[in-house]
């Protein structure tokens, strides 16, 4: 296909297009002529990935590539292309009290999860448990270990819908689902507490 | 007790404290001479009220009044107290599309849901769901009836923890809940893909 249906058909602009070719993060066409190239429909995945990564994910270039490069890096397994993409979706921030890191460490144990100890989303929730410290009472670990549960079903249910034939479908099914329906996901929590305080507070007497 | 005391025990530094008593979110205290005015408990918990309404859930001084206002007036349920809290904490967005609109309601409806059909919560869940269909092929009603199914169990158990002995305090707990315990769902839900990831993936070759 000409530059014309690959932006059409990823819906990138043929101006961004040609800025991801002159950065390197999609790949030449195949030239036929000075001027003209031909591109596949692994240009389309790459371009739908790229897209995913900066707008969806909010990531900057450098690490856009970074990620590209686990992508395409073939001796890297599947669960190690998607452990860089999500690394690079939590932004790192102050670091967490040691109090919190042990905490999720123990929670780690008490769970057996196979996830990084020093990881990026890790560190994202020691950091929430010092926010809560900070502002209250803190999250008891019961209630924390109840969260732990609800999230390891949710997981259990969303990761095998991922369509694992290709890294970059992987990846971006991956990048999408975590950040599109981490909003959905809060909505409606706050939806279901309207409801249930409102059938335990409405005509409660002050 | 004398302002010193009112800032060490509820936190708040003393230049705040005036800040809040020139701008009517702390009623004065009790005269004892030209300058002096001592503080009673009410005081304590009305500044940690106002340090939840604006540190944690970031609502403008407008929407912190409009909150106090619904906890004092007598006449209001404590439902619509809460309602009004979490509606200041919802941020208004772009309008969504009828159609995520009308599926919206459809689940509510489904669900059985006591909730205010157009009201900030159901507005934000609208948009979540555009942005889904923006970007992927959308969120289909399946997975959203099964996270539906998730957060309604998950707002049984933690509503019913509110301490509804205060209007005051019950909005305190509701807006620190609702939004500190947010980052720490999505940090559990990150780690959780990366460990159900991990055991399918690991060593698949690609």
């Amino acid at each position: 296909m000409w530059m014309a249906e690959l932006s059409s058909r990823s819906g990138v602009p043929i101006a961004t297009v040609k800025y991801y070719l002159r950065e390197g993060l999609l790949p030449p066409g195949e030239s036929t002529g000075a001027t003209r190239a031909v591109y596949s429909d692994e240009h389309v995945r790459r371009l739908r990935l790229v897209r995913a990564l900066s707008d969806v994910g909010g990531l900057r270039l450098a690490d856009v590539r970074r990620v590209l490069a686990a992508v395409d890096d073939e001796d890297t397994t599947l669960h190690d292309v998607l452990g860089v993409a999500q690394g690079a979706l939590s932004p790192l921030g102050p670091a967490p009290t040691r109090r919190s890191v042990d905490r999720v460490a123990a929670l780690v144990r008490r769970r057996r999860w196979r996830v990084a100890p020093d990881g990026a989303n890790a560190a994202a929730l020691a950091r929430a448990l010092d926010a809560m410290d900070d502002v209250d009472d803190g999250l008891p670990d019961e209630a924390l270990d109840g969260y732990a549960g609800v999230v390891a079903d949710l997981a259990a249910v969303e990761v095998p819908t991922i369509d694992a034939s290709s890294a970059e479908t992987a990846v971006r099914q991956t990048v999408v689902r975590t950040v599109l329906v981490e909003p959905v996901l809060l909505a409606l929590r706050r939806m279901a507490h309207e409801d249930v305080s409102g059938r335990r507070f409405d005509r409660r007497r002050r």
